[in-house]
C-alpha cells in the first residue's frame, strides 16, 4: 500500500525526488527520431508512406494521405447530435475564453518626430499535431489559432487502421474549419510538417501534444520552425483544505476520483495529493489498488501548515493544481508557478479538458516557471516599426553618438550623422 | 567590383541562396560548449574561474565574479553627464513603448456557474547576458524586464581584462536597478545561470545577444531554462523605392551609410538592398570597396515591380527592414515577415539600435517567420484558473461524457459524473 508522508517531515532528498520529473527527451528515442527526419527530409511521401507501415501498421496509398476537404467539410453535420452538442459547447467556451488573449497593435509617439508602433501578425501557416482520437485536442489548438486570424491551419493525427481518420476528428475539424487534414502521425508528420513533401507543404510552427516521439521531433526541428512547449506526462497536484458542506466520505471519492481520472493518461503520469487531513490521505492511500499505481508516479502527504503545501506547489510547478476548501481557494494570487489551478471541490480537472474554456495544452515537467498554456499569443508574432522625422533625428542623435561610441559603434554614429549634414 | 541584378531576373537558385542563412547553431561549437556546460554543472565556480582564465585571459579571484551592489549602485551618477542623459533618453523611450505590450489579467463568466480567468505573472528570476561593452543591450533587455515586474533581475557580462566591468554597464546596471551584477561572459556564464554554482544562483529564464558560443549554451539549457530567441547574424534589407525631396546624390550616400553601419556588426553579417533605380544600386557598388564586404553577405539588386521586393522581404524575413520612399512605406500592412521595420529615409537603423525606442534584440535567420522582437510578454507567463459551482457542472457534464467516451477516457468522465451522484 501506499505510503502517506507529513510534508513537513520530508528532507530534501526525498523533496527533490518529488519534484524532478525526467525531461520529456529521451535520448534513444531522439536517436531513432533522428532517422525519421532524415529519410522524410530525403525521400517525402516514400518515406511518410514507409513509416506509417512500419509503425501504425497501416498501409496507404500516395492519396490516402490527405483526408480530401470535400470529403470532411460536412463530417459535423453527419455526426451524431450529442457530439455536434459537445463540440459546439467546447468551442463556445474555448472561444469566449480565448478571445480576450489577441495583443493589440498600438502607435505612439514617444518624443517630437519620432513615432512608434506595433502590429500584431499571425502566423501564415501553422501544423495542429493532434494525437490519436483526441478530438479535444483539436479544439484547443485549434480555436486559438483561429482567433489568431492563422491563415492556413494544417491537422495531423493517426490514421485508422483502415485509412482515414475518425469522423469525431473529422467532425471536429470540419466545425473549426480546418484547412488541411492528413491522416499521418508520429515523428513522420512533424518532418512533414518541417520540410514539407510533395504532398504537405512545410509550415511556420507546429503545436500540440504527442507522445516521446513526437516531443523529440519537434525538438529537433525548432530552429527551422516554431514549436510550443515540449509535452511531457500530464500531472495533476492536489492541495485539499477542510472543506464545509462536503462529508468526509464524498471529500475522499472525489479525491479518488481526481487521482484515477489523471492515472488514466498512462505511464509517466503524476499525481500528487497534500491533504489538510491526515484521515483524507490515508483514506485514498486504501482505495487505491496498487495494480492502479503501475509506472505512474503517485505521492500522499499531509501537510499542517497551508503555505508549506503551496510553497511545495509553486517549486513543483503542476500542469494542473486543485486548490480544494475556501483556505486553500483564497491562495490563488499566490500560486506563480502552474499550468492551469482548479479551485474548489466543484473544479474537477476533466472539465477544463474538455469543455470550460481554458485550455488544457499545458506546460509539464516544472515547464511552468518559464511557460504558460496554449493561447492566441501562440499564434502570433509582433513586428514593431518606426518613422522618425528630420526633427526626431536631431533629438536622437546625441544619445546615438555617446552609446555608439561606448560600444566601438562608429559607423552606426555615422549613419546617424550623415542626416544632420547639409544636403 | 560588387554585381548589381535585377530581381526579377533571379532564378530560383540564385533566390534560394540569398534566402539561405547558417543556423546560429555550428555543430563544432556545440561540441566545445557541451563540454564547458558539463564542467560547470559539476564543479561550479571552480569552473567558472578555469573557463574566465582560459577564454578571456582574465584571472579573477573567487570574489572577482560578482561586482558588489554597494560598487555599481550608484555607478549612474559617477559617469559623463552626456552618457548619463544618453541613458535616460534610451530608458524613457524603451519604457514608453514596451509600457502597453503586458497582458492583462482578465475573469469572465462563460456560462451560469462556469467563472473562468487567466492571472499575468512575471518570472521570478532572470538572466540577461550583455555582450563586452553593449550597454544598449542591457538596456533592451532590462527594460521589458522591469516592466513585466520581474523578482530579480541578473546581469552577467565579460569581464575587463583587469576584472571587474566596464563603467558604462555599471551605469546602465544602477539606473536599471539590476538586482546582481556579475563579471562573467561566453558559454560559461549561461551554464551559470542554467545550473546554478555557489556564487550564482540559478534562474527561470535566459534572454540577451551573444556570439556563437552563448547563442549554443542557450540552446543546449533551453528545456532547463526559458531562452529567447537564438541570436544570429545581424540582417538588414533595404527597400528603396523612388524618393522625394532627397537628391540622387544624398540618397545614396545614405544608403551607403546604412550598409555600412550594419557592416560594421562583423563576419556573417547581411546587407542586402533592392532600389527601384539601378543606377542608386550601381552608384553604392562603385562605392563600396571589396574589402568592406570580406565575410559578409551583402547583395545589391533592383526591381521594377514593387511588389516583388516586397514579396522578397516577406520571404527574406530581415531582422531589420528599411522601406524607403512614400510607396515603399505604404506597404507596412503586407509586410508579414520582419523583426523592425524602419520607414523613410529619416529613420536610419541605428536610431533603433539605440534609443527611439523600440526593441534591437530581433528575429534573424528567417526566425522572424514565427518569432517576434524582445518584449514583456517574454518576461511573463499566463496562469489559467476556473471555479466551477454545481450548477456549472451540470451544465458542462454531458460535454464531457461525450468527449471523454470518444477519447476512451472513462475515468475523466467518472469524475465529473461523481458530482452529480446523491451525497
Amino acid at each position: 500500500m501506499i505510503e502517506v508522508r507529513a510534508l513537513a517531515s520530508l528532507g530534501q532528498t526525498a523533496l527533490d525526488s518529488l519534484l524532478d520529473r525526467p525531461s520529456p527527451l529521451l535520448p534513444k528515442v531522439q536517436r531513432a527520431v533522428a532517422h525519421v527526419l532524415h529519410e522524410v527530409k530525403s525521400h517525402g511521401d516514400t518515406a511518410l508512406l514507409a513509416f506509417t507501415q512500419q509503425f501504425d501498421g497501416v498501409r496507404l496509398s500516395p492519396d490516402g494521405l490527405r483526408i480530401p476537404n470535400a470529403q470532411f467539410r460536412h463530417a459535423f453535420d453527419a455526426v451524431d447530435p450529442a457530439l455536434r452538442a459537445a463540440l459546439a459547447q467546447a468551442k463556445e467556451h474555448l472561444e469566449r475564453f480565448h478571445e480576450r488573449q489577441r495583443p493589440d497593435d498600438y502607435e505612439l509617439t514617444v518624443s517630437p518626430g519620432v513615432q512608434l508602433g506595433q502590429r500584431v501578425v499571425a502566423f501564415e501557416r501553422v501544423g495542429l499535431y493532434v494525437p490519436q482520437n483526441l478530438v479535444s485536442s483539436l479544439l484547443m489548438a485549434a480555436v486559438p489559432a483561429r482567433l489568431a486570424g492563422v491563415g492556413q491551419l494544417v491537422v495531423c493525427t493517426p490514421p485508422q487502421a483502415a485509412g482515414g481518420v475518425p469522423p469525431a476528428i473529422q467532425a471536429a475539424a470540419s466545425l473549426l474549419e480546418v484547412d488541411e487534414l492528413y491522416a499521418l502521425g508520429g515523428a513522420q508528420a512533424i518532418a512533414a510538417l518541417a520540410y514539407g513533401t510533395q504532398t504537405i507543404a512545410k509550415v511556420d510552427k507546429i503545436v500540440g501534444p504527442g507522445n516521446a516521439y513526437v516531443t523529440a521531433a519537434k525538438a529537433q526541428v525548432r530552429d527551422l520552425v516554431g514549436i510550443d512547449l515540449l509535452a511531457g506526462p500530464s500531472e495533476v497536484l492536489l492541495v485539499v483544505d477542510r472543506v464545509a458542506d462536503v462529508s468526509e466520505d464524498t471529500l475522499s471519492t472525489w479525491v479518488l476520483a481526481e487521482l484515477r481520472a489523471q492515472l488514466e493518461h498512462g505511464p509517466g503520469t503524476s499525481a500528487l495529493l497534500l491533504a489538510r487531513q491526515p484521515a483524507l490521505a490515508r483514506a485514498v492511500a486504501d482505495a487505491l489498488d496498487p495494480s492502479e499505481l503501475h509506472q505512474r508516479n503517485v505521492a500522499l502527504l499531509s501537510y499542517e501548515r497551508l503555505e508549506q503545501a503551496i510553497d511545495f506547489a509553486n517549486q513543483y510547478a503542476p500542469e494542473h493544481l486543485c486548490l480544494w476548501g475556501e483556505r486553500a481557494e483564497a491562495q490563488l494570487p499566490r500560486v506563480h508557478n502552474a499550468g492551469s489551478v482548479f479551485l474548489g471541490p466543484w473544479s474537477p480537472v476533466a472539465l477544463g479538458d474538455y469543455t470550460s474554456g481554458t485550455n488544457h495544452i499545458l506546460p509539464t515537467a516544472r515547464q511552468g516557471r518559464f511557460g504558460s498554456g496554449l493561447g492566441v499569443r501562440d499564434f502570433v508574432k509582433t513586428i514593431s516599426y518606426q518613422r522618425i522625422s528630420p526633427q526626431g533625428v536631431q533629438h536622437l542623435a546625441p544619445t546615438v553618438e555617446v552609446l555608439a561610441q561606448v560600444e566601438g559603434m562608429a559607423r552606426h554614429a555615422d549613419a546617424v550623422q550623415a542626416r544632420l549634414e547639409p544636403r
